[in-house]
């Protein structure tokens, strides 16, 4: 417990974690009720003279002493971890993970702390290294006795019934539902299991029933979501996904091609982009726009102005499009009228 | 306890739930075993005798003199009262619900209470005052251990992980899931999370797993449901919506227009409408129809008969809506090939 | 217990269930830790020695019984009904289920003993009887505290609340979720309320949120499964589903056209089959292809080469179908390009 006063290096980030190990000893699900990210350098100090680097097993005696430190040596602190108290008299396994720097995972727990790190709005998508997360997040069932290691399903499940009680299988998955880990300040989630941890939902952000975000993927916020936030996607403020709207991942989408959406954009209903957004635009309830897609540009008199493919319209703002029922053409106008759509279009909560 | 023998004011609604209150006092969930809509005069004057106007506190033993006196003076709604017998050992709180008439809501209980109405089918959707609904609904988080103030929930949270108890939450929502409160007669449900309080379910409806039904709307039944039915939607008798079909919210719609499927009509998977239907309407999978919507009408000749914007067939019975492979047009058709095509999209159970 | 060494018919398929029944005696659930299919010859006369033909109830005792008779008179099969052993304590009912040969389900626990053998990967969809199956699968609630009859659910609610209890309802439906009964080898589900019992998942299959599979459907793995596949709907290896992608079912699609997707095909999201499709087949994001559809062919050198039906085109591979944003046309051309397009549009995990 020596402090070095001075040139204490910074920490990328850290957390302690209720844990749960399978029969195995293999861990398959951390809680992080506090993680933080580049704490405070006086915290470094009884954070790194508490804790070995990377992940390590702590009893609760040892948590214990560590706050009781942080309230003597890093006061300001003490709120922040505040948390961390009832873990203190924990009856389950406990592992604190101390981060040096942003690398790739190389342990379930650090997998574990990115994805609190996202939706504890801690770090947007796309800035975290998470390379090996797969690798490192383990399939598990997800449970009404909460998280269960893939291999001792059938013989919990044997069990239950015999004994006529009952044993939920919410899901089996690598990643467990967000809201079981942390409900972000002013959101509404119609149906958590749509939402996986590491999705990041700001202030003001709505998912409705047919709404659905990934990891690392986000609603900034104000949002209204009945659609599909795919991993990788970045969805700007006051900007609403219809139902099933679809947004093309960043893993599949031919090459690089990254989708966001800036604000104050409208897909409609069962639409979706293959494309960039930037602000104000529209795309009509029904339409699939692609990077391929040919479209036909009217200009804001109404007269057309070109053909392009959409690949070449990313990223661009003030786009409204639609396909005409007459002739059967995707259309890109200027978005004039694109109040009028949006008020049209508007997904109803 | 005085009777009035004549002359009593109607009431327009009544209720006893059972309430949970949140740390802080709030009242954040209440259940309604037996809601009552215009209840009977002679039990008008036992209500009345029993409980002050609007919503107040009310005792297990309070409530079982009110059973025992309706027993007495009000006979003929012991039977309806009935569900309410188990709440008078309720070991947690209750409050009653008087309402003179249908007015602007002023309490969490009355918006539960007609929450309630709506999907015990004792009110149609958009004929309730349902002003100030989500003023006076809470934001809440719906567990596995049932409500909990989102103020309150990380600390259960901490707590129940240092435990290794499982704490599940289900969803962070003004509104709860309707089946925890009540399944209404000869439904089918595939995904309870899908179904509001205060959707309105008829009898023969099937929900599955992709329908949706939005509170204040309705599917009268029967019907098979696989799209969603957003607030204000009535769907009549007959009609189906296939898998991810959608129909605009009346909050949404350009202006005052207001979606109502007739009966006997298909929404093709993956299809929607903006505009109402009358009876006997198909919209071919695939296709979306927003009031906007330019249109080629087809005569019962196969000939051309015009275009016109789709909102202009608003509420006109026997069209099929399709978009030709060849043209990219969309067409509205007489309904001679409805039924074939109703059989080809039919939404498989 | 007498053995007849040779001769003895073979059976079709046998089971011991844990069962749950209603108050009025009807059975509600039943859950087979391992059903059998034609199980060896001298297991047979084990089984036809200790049990009757048809259902029966059975004591843990007689379990016990049976158990100890196979480990001596079957010692191969004593691995495969190990997981018997835990229902030789049960405190629940236990029926066993002898099936002489597949004829149509003529008891509850026949049906769930069949929706086991599609879901333990016994039976490949459309290969079994299912004939009755609607008339003895009751409608169930299903709940926190497991299966209870509809009729008294509202009595359970009742209690639950006056207690302060909660009561967590999770379906009312025919079907149960199938991740309560098995989760096959090597799959992911990401939310469990989207699979019924009797879905068939081959080893490698991932089902993300927006995915869905019937009973008597089949993604054959590994498969990427964002869309949903309908009762008797076949997905054969490498073949993906984009987000909200829909099959057609079996029951519904005109006439007798059953829908099958053979070897690395792809639908995007949003789009849509009525026809059944060969191998490597591509069906852009966002277009729905209806038996019906008007398609223009268009040759590998890009050139016009007719128009058909797409229910011309069943069955048939190499095909990319998409609608050109020019002319509206639905164009369905040989697929040099479909490797790049299922690079554009693959669906992201």
């Amino acid at each position: 417990m020596t402090a070095a006063a001075t040139e204490t290096p910074a920490l990328f980030a850290f957390g302690i974690a209720a844990t749960r190990l399978a029969a195995s000893g293999a861990m398959i699900d951390c809680y992080f009720p506090a993680p933080l990210r580049a704490p405070a350098p006086d915290l470094v100090r009884v954070i790194t003279a508490h804790f070995a680097p990377g992940v390590s097993a702590v009893t609760p005696s040892a948590l214990q002493a560590f706050l009781t430190d942080v309230g003597t040596r890093a006061p300001d602190s003490t709120a922040v971890l505040e948390p961390y108290a009832e873990l203190a008299s924990a009856t389950t396994a406990l592992h604190a993970v101390v981060l040096a720097e942003d690398a790739a995972i190389s342990h379930t727990a650090e997998a574990y702390l990115k994805l609190h790190l996202l939706s504890h709005r801690l770090a947007l998508p796309n800035t975290l290294d998470l390379s090996n997360l797969f690798t490192h997040l383990p399939n598990v069932a997800w449970t009404s006795e909460g998280a269960i290691a893939v291999a001792e399903l059938p013989a919990a499940q044997h069990r239950a019934r015999a004994a006529g009680r009952h044993l939920e299988v919410h899901a089996v998955d690598k990643f467990p539902r967000m809201t079981n880990y942390v409900v972000p300040s002013g959101v509404r989630i119609a149906d958590a299991s749509r939402i996986r941890l590491g999705a990041y939902l700001g202030e003001g952000t709505t998912v409705m029933h047919e709404g659905f975000i990934n990891f690392n993927a986000a609603a900034l916020g104000p949002n209204m979501v009945e659609g599909r936030i795919s991993q990788g996607v970045v969805v700007g403020a006051h900007s609403d996904l219809g139902g099933s709207a679809s947004t093309m991942g960043t893993l599949s989408g031919g090459g690089n091609i990254r989708i966001t959406l800036g604000e104050h954009c409208l897909i409609g209903a069962n639409a979706g982009t293959g494309i960039p957004l930037g602000d104000r635009c529209t795309i009509e309830a029904g339409l699939y726009i692609t990077a391929g897609s040919r479209v036909r540009l009217i200009d804001a008199d109404g007269q057309p102005a070109g053909e392009v493919k959409a690949r070449e319209l990313a990223g661009a703002s003030d786009l409204l499009f639609l396909r005409n029922g007459l002739t059967g053409q995707i259309e890109c106008r200027t978005n004039r009228r694109a109040i009028e759509l949006n008020a049209l279009l508007h997904a109803n909560d």
